[in-house]
């Protein structure tokens, strides 16, 4: 039998196994750093005395020993060092021994010896997971996938700063997200339509939860009625995507949490819904005043969400109507009262995952919202006009991979759940 | 009951119903330009005497009729004139009527009307269906979906141009495919990975099969023996992808054709595999010399495929065991003859859909493939480092979303495969 794997763990095997090693082997082995890759060829054997402190029942005898691939002497970072949770540095303090411990940008440098952590190999696998589900339920509530350009001629939304480049001699810019295009597909008949893709924000945000370059996880649908179907589908796809990682990824939680403790996240069969007005006055209640015509801050937010905590038992909920000042030019008033709007944010442990709503799918509506907001109707004619050839009203919204993972597994740094994160300092590896 | 639909089909369908429709209700009805959108609140009835020519086998008898959204009078486009198949308007002029042709650019000016024909309502079905089969046999195989960032700091595959921008005050560029970061996903110890994502290429290049930013579709794994086990990978994966579009979209693929006539592909359930070599010696033996110590070019590959067609009957194969100076420089070079590599390409159709191989993993190798190449090692030291850690044999390949659908169904320009596509010459819808 031939197994590969890790030269230090080999090397271990070798010197304690005596029958078959030659002292030449033992000598090889034990020039193998930690590592490097080796193929151990050996007789497989049931051991008379049950192995203990770990999971295989099985001995392997080896026989010979190639190495495949020889990591240098000393590494930059050890993975053991990477994998030893805050606690256990505590535990050896106290007793008198100081452990190394990696810092985020350490690991970062050396970003592939780093996720070769058993934590992290779990954050990836969910990750994979998340976008899994995702497109399983949609697919099974028939949506389509498509795919964007993200190479586009003006900005999408307006506000945030965006990566500028030239385009075979035209000004161009990176999509900071596929709202206008996944927009435009409604518009050309596609009913329901979701975009799993890289948005692009350029924003100088030196955040635990910001990044330049992040994972879209986008959805757009027609609207038969109300803003609601939206929020409906935001509902049961979320807490499908927690049901299953629950259920699917227990080793991989439990290797996440034995670096990083969390508490598994709260939430209901069936989300809970406030509109904006009452979330302002819970926290009037509570004693912090915010403008109840203007955003939440990222303070009020955390406020909010410890108070729906409180009352409603659940960290995952939805806050909709949102005033209409708040939103981006592409949101539809409310029939009722055009201080307000059909949109809304989702929270998860008291931060924004999800920002959604219904659009402008009139046309002439929409030009008075872009003057309204100061966005310039030239650079995105081709959207304007997408709506004067007959538009279904529709809806939908977005959510960031990368914050999902994070919020769920409470990771506290958006840069742990990116496998090469981008953020204004840093662009490699 | 309410139906929401087509303005110019309710239309019709009110002024041909007598019975509860106000005159009131007509005159509105006539002033619905076509692909206007209504509600339309009636009462279902099973017809009399069968309805023909169309597949709903019920009446609807409209009583109030509401318009959603109002196109303009004159449409830049007719959706009629963009699903009519050039055998239609031939045979119309046969005839003695000249039916308006709607042109490709034209077509995409006006995107967002144009993807409401039939045939491209199948088109993208199918794009979603591939990148949906891609992943469902990838996931079943154990590998994880992972995201790579799109802004790097050097180029990846040295050669083709790349778009430049300006990343807070440093020189970057849009990854012109994820290979790098996917092979130090490995190095990270992830077995097998899958990528899908937009690829960016800065190339001038005006053909039918290139565009300047695609979908990827990219697998990278673990080698345990031979270059032969990706093979197997694609081999398995494509066969599953044919097979399951045939099976699962016979509609899509049936509203395509009609349109846009083509035959089904012919492949076989073993994908044929046949050496540089071999077919080199196929193009000989039919009088075209190539150098067989360099690449093929698109007249030679085109030509091949007919000449693989005739021998095997099959349009879909494998060629490999590339040269390596027509190779990038992280192929692995053969073990038993460096003027070759373990490389391969794909064909569908007498055109490259798929590239691949194993990879260096031998850190200085890899430097001495750059520098014979003429790739600055210093732009990508994060990725020759990764290989410093102990790397395990590993391989992968790559292909293009819209190049599969544009060849499965034969559609002879890859800007129908695309939704809104970029070229040299386009960036706008």
């Amino acid at each position: 039998m031939v197994v590969r794997g890790k030269g230090f763990t080999v090397q271990c095997l070798v010197t304690t196994q005596g029958e078959g090693v030659s002292r030449r082997m033992v000598k090889f082995a034990a020039t193998l750093n930690r590592e490097s890759i080796v193929d151990a060829i050996g007789v497989v054997f049931d051991p008379m005395i049950p192995i203990k402190g770990t999971t295989q029942q099985v001995e392997l005898h080896v026989r010979k020993l190639y190495c495949v691939s020889k990591a240098m002497p000393t590494l930059p970072i050890n993975v053991e060092d990477a994998s030893r949770s805050d606690a256990e540095i505590e535990a050896a303090l106290q007793r008198g021994v100081q452990l190394p411990r990696v810092n985020q940008d350490t690991r970062l440098n050396f970003r592939v010896i780093d996720i070769r952590t058993r934590a992290n190999q779990g954050i990836f696998r969910i990750q994979s997971q998340v976008g899994t589900i995702f497109r399983q339920f949609l697919l099974s509530e028939n949506f389509d996938e498509i795919q964007t350009p993200k190479l586009t001629p003006g900005s999408s939304e307006g506000g945030s700063a965006v990566f500028k480049l030239d385009y075979k001699g035209h000004p161009a810019c990176l999509a900071q997200s596929p709202q206008l295009h996944k927009q435009m597909a409604i518009c050309g008949d596609k009913n329901r339509v979701f975009v799993i893709g890289p948005v692009f924000r350029a924003e100088d945000s030196y955040t635990h939860r910001h990044l330049c370059e992040f994972t879209g996880l986008d959805v757009e649908m027609e609207i038969k009625k109300h803003y609601s179907e939206v929020m409906d589908i935001v509902d049961r796809l979320f807490v499908a995507i927690f049901d299953v990682l629950n259920e699917r990824c227990q080793k991989e939680l439990e290797a996440i949490g034995s670096q990083y403790p969390f508490k598994p996240l709260k939430y209901k069969p069936k989300t809970l819904r406030l509109t904006f007005e009452e979330g302002v006055q819970m926290l009037k209640d509570a004693g912090v005043e915010v403008d109840p015509l203007g955003d939440l801050n990222t303070e009020a937010e955390r406020k909010l969400g410890q108070l729906v905590l409180e009352r409603y038992d659940t960290e995952f909920y939805i806050l909709h109507r949102y005033p209409l000042a708040a939103r981006p030019f592409y949101t539809m008033p409310c029939y009722d009262n055009a201080l307000y709007s059909n949109s809304f944010d989702v929270f998860i442990r008291g931060e924004e995952i999800i920002s959604g709503g219904q659009r402008v799918h009139v046309p002439e509506l929409l030009v008075e919202r872009c003057q309204a907001c100061g966005v310039d109707v030239n650079t995105i004619s081709y959207y304007i006009d997408s709506f004067r050839y007959g538009a279904a009203p529709h809806g939908g919204f977005g959510a960031g991979l990368e914050r999902v993972v994070m919020l769920f597994c409470a990771l506290g740094n958006i840069r742990k759940a990116s496998l090469f994160p981008r953020d204004p300092r840093r662009m490699v590896p």
